[in-house]
């Protein structure tokens, strides 16, 4: 198995090739491992999927240990780079954050998500504490030798100050701060339509984190816009749990199967997933 | 909320009404949730579905005492009434058993699976084994005051010995002793078939569970046949991870995003799923 700096090392130069990295955002071993065996290059966690899973609403309601646990199994399941959303970082402080991410590097996670939408309430954490977190991030990873991957999340297009042009305005200014401060790759939440993928990236000059949605130009669309990396954020469980309601309403009201069995895989490739890795061992087979 | 003395009463009058009892199984707080707001009067865990999202493959493998805190958290997190499958009972004496039942019942679960499946190979474990098991845990239930629903699987139509005829009426005569030992329902695994269906219901006389999959007759058909409860299984775990499996396809070849957004679920109706209930108040909307 590949070392925790090997991983981070490849992880962070899936952000500097040609073509755009897709990152499917898993929530627990079994979606991680479909996604690994799909051919994937690295898997992220989503915090609102993984977080309501365990029956918490998004945000830091979860308790920090069970939030470091689930990442460790999903790492210890996986052959290829995890990223772990972290939210905020647990905490309000640089040293409150890093404590987190320690733990989430000792778990077996070799990047992270942190975004500067407050928890506890609608407003943006401070532009200098957001950067005082990330740069203190960044030396965490120098200081215990894994060059992890930070993607900064910012809010501000949907909870920054003022009109449309200024929350643009806004997201751009935190997001090259954020770069400044140690990120390699900046995710500004809510970005969508082409135009303003373009605008942002020539405006930020590092990589670009975009969110699959309904709208999302495709794939060979981000990559002429110049976008880095697209995440599944929580879209993956949206789209799961959607097919389990679809198929509730169908053996509900006409008494069939056709969701539940149509496109469904086998008991035997189920089990596969939960098989775990003997150390040194091969990746499953895909 | 209900006691569980009163969910497990209302839980088995469902097996003895006129119509067939569509039982979803979840193995996480969010699909407990989805299938609960679709409108189903109780819920079970998949065990197989459960242990692979947490990294076990199916048997006993997992830690009791994590198979324990998953039942609690989706117990938790429900109004109506949650059957726990606790494959073999991760004991192989009654005591044993009985000491994973009394944990499951105090989680929240006011019913179980228990099947006869050796997890330590593939041979069934010796009927009179089962009965010994079966009458510990009735009793339980009779001490402690909590009326559980006790479905008794056999996996003689797959483990059993001898011919197709033989395992047939070997998983009649085992679901005979389950149910006169105390079992309210008898689920013999891998039961399709109307006619095999119709002469297993008419020679155990009393409720029988079959599993969706493909090829089982639909519900109104199974109603005819006599069947009182039809369970999920890990179909539903097969069924999300295919989609996964599809949309990873669809995005790795051609860059889209069909399958992760049409008939997705929002963010909103993620997060409910995942607000914890306020004690003594009522369900959430459906």
């Amino acid at each position: 198995m590949a070392s925790s700096r090997e991983k981070a090392e490849s992880f962070r130069a899936l952000h500097h090739g040609p073509g755009v990295l897709v990152l499917p955002n898993a929530w627990d071993v079994a979606t991680a491992r479909v996604f690994e065996e799909a051919g994937f290059p690295a898997v992220a966690t989503s915090s609102a999927a993984l977080l309501v899973s365990q029956g918490y609403p998004d945000g830091e309601g979860i308790p920090r240990r069970e939030m470091v646990a689930s990442v460790r199994r999903i790492a210890s399941s996986l052959a290829i780079p995890l990223s772990a959303d972290v939210v905020a970082g647990f905490g309000r402080t640089p040293r409150g954050a890093t404590a987190t991410v320690r733990k989430i590097l000792e778990a077996g996670a070799v990047g992270i998500n942190l975004e500067d939408h407050d928890p506890s309430g609608p407003a943006l954490v401070p532009v200098r504490s957001q950067v005082r977190k990330l740069e203190a991030i960044r030396r965490l990873g120098t200081e215990i030798g894994i060059p992890l991957v930070i993607n900064a999340r910012t809010d501000a297009l949907r909870h920054g100050a003022g009109s449309d042009a200024d929350r643009f305005e806004e997201a751009i200014r935190r997001s090259i701060a954020y770069r400044d401060a140690g990120a390699d790759c900046v995710y500004p939440m809510g970005l969508v339509d082409a135009p303003s993928i373009s605008t942002f990236v020539r405006a930020v000059e590092c990589p670009v984190n975009v969110m699959v949605r309904r709208g999302l130009p495709p794939v060979p669309e981000l990559e002429r816009l110049g976008v880095k990396r697209v995440s599944f954020g929580p879209a993956g469980a949206y789209a799961a749990l959607g097919l389990l309601k679809k198929a509730s309403e169908e053996i509900r009201v006409r008494g069939t199967y056709g969701p539940l069995v149509d496109g469904a895989i086998s008991f035997e490739e189920l089990n596969r997933l939960g098989v775990p890795r003997s150390a040194g061992g091969p990746p499953a087979a895909g």
